[in-house]
């Protein structure tokens, strides 16, 4: 594709200045369209189950490509993951929660993060499968850490409030805390097969996810008030 | 190994009924031997991953007699889960906290809980790889949703005591605090290879699981009382 796409710019009489940026934002879009399909790929089947030539045939590009872009299968795994993490952490990032009071910020970072796992139950998977491999792609990532820093910040800042106005306990970790929520708002994508089946509970009905989106926001806010 | 061990007994001379019973036993013990190492390959590379042939290397046994008492890989690996699940819900049942307080209960519940999952890993690796699987073998299984009953009763016995004596909350749903203290204990396992990456967190140390455990206790007591 990005061969074709250069050819057909320089055919319109181009200059060269504006052809190479076409033939670079030809290939980011060349890039773009791997991943996204190799994301539903890698969350279908896993590191394991996920075939190049598969992906290679979703895309309007060839197997020698994807190996040309992204190195290897190993390679075009760690894109997809730090990926998908970028999409997940960018949002986060986006949530503005400073104007609030901190049990109210508190209240609003939860109920975000249960419904960011609600809509990407591609990230929860890609998320299992990295840590049945042990965590040990994510580590390859030299992006991936970094891309996660904002998610603590948010925790850190609402706690440093709440603790300030006597509104939350004194001692809160604010890497504990955000364990918590994230185990709780995981959960409820990542173990809802097993566990409705298991116990014949609804987890995915547009009233259960309701009702346990507002049992996970009060337990976090239990938590965190002084006993 | 049946037929030698069957074998073996004729010619110690004994009875046809004591022959019978050992062929039995030992039928038993080669069924055994056969899940202990299934189930340490199903939880290391998933059910697509594992290889019968490599599970009849590890055995004392062939890839013929596997199919003769599993039937299929498939076969195999929902037994494997059904064993799974009766190991960790054998211990679960017992635990005897009818005599202590509702809160206690709880509290030794919950700590009973997060060791289980802590002591085993293989468990939480099967059941992370049967819901990227959608859960759609233990959906086949008559013996496993039975199994869970005990888990989902001993909550609820606490629930209703702590709801009498009014030291609990009158609305919890038994069912909702289950998924609660589960997602907690069970994320703890799941999540550490990514967490502990992304987040700089100590997930393994005696003092690091101390903390947590202390912390998933308190936010799940915290959650039951009465606001």
């Amino acid at each position: 594709m990005k061969g074709a796409g250069a050819t057909a710019l320089c055919a319109n009489g181009e200059r060269p200045q504006d052809a190479k940026a076409s033939r670079s934002s030809d290939a980011e879009q060349t890039r773009r369209d791997i991943l996204t399909v190799a994301t539903q790929e890698f969350a279908d089947k896993g590191l394991s189950g996920a075939r190049i030539d598969e992906i290679a045939a979703r895309t309007r590009t060839s197997k020698r490509m994807i190996y040309y872009y992204f190195g290897s299968k190993e390679g075009l795994y760690i894109s997809v993951l730090e990926e998908a993490y970028r999409n997940i952490r960018n949002i986060e990032r986006d949530v503005n929660v400073d104007h609030l009071s901190p049990e109210q910020a508190l209240r609003e970072l939860v109920s975000f993060t249960f419904d960011r796992h609600q809509e990407n139950p591609d990230f929860v998977r890609l998320v299992m499968n990295e840590n049945l491999h042990s965590g040990k792609y994510i580590a390859q990532s030299a992006d991936i850490p970094a891309l996660n820093v904002p998610a603590i910040e948010t925790v850190r800042r609402i706690v440093e409030r709440g603790k300030k106005s006597r509104a939350f306990r004194q001692d809160i970790d604010p890497a504990d805390l955000h364990m918590s929520i994230s185990a709780l708002c995981f959960y409820s994508v990542s173990n809802r097969h097993t566990f409705s089946t298991l116990f014949k509970v609804d987890m995915t009905s547009r009233k259960a996810l309701a009702a346990r989106k507002k049992s996970v926001i009060d337990t976090i806010l239990a938590s965190v008030r002084p006993r």
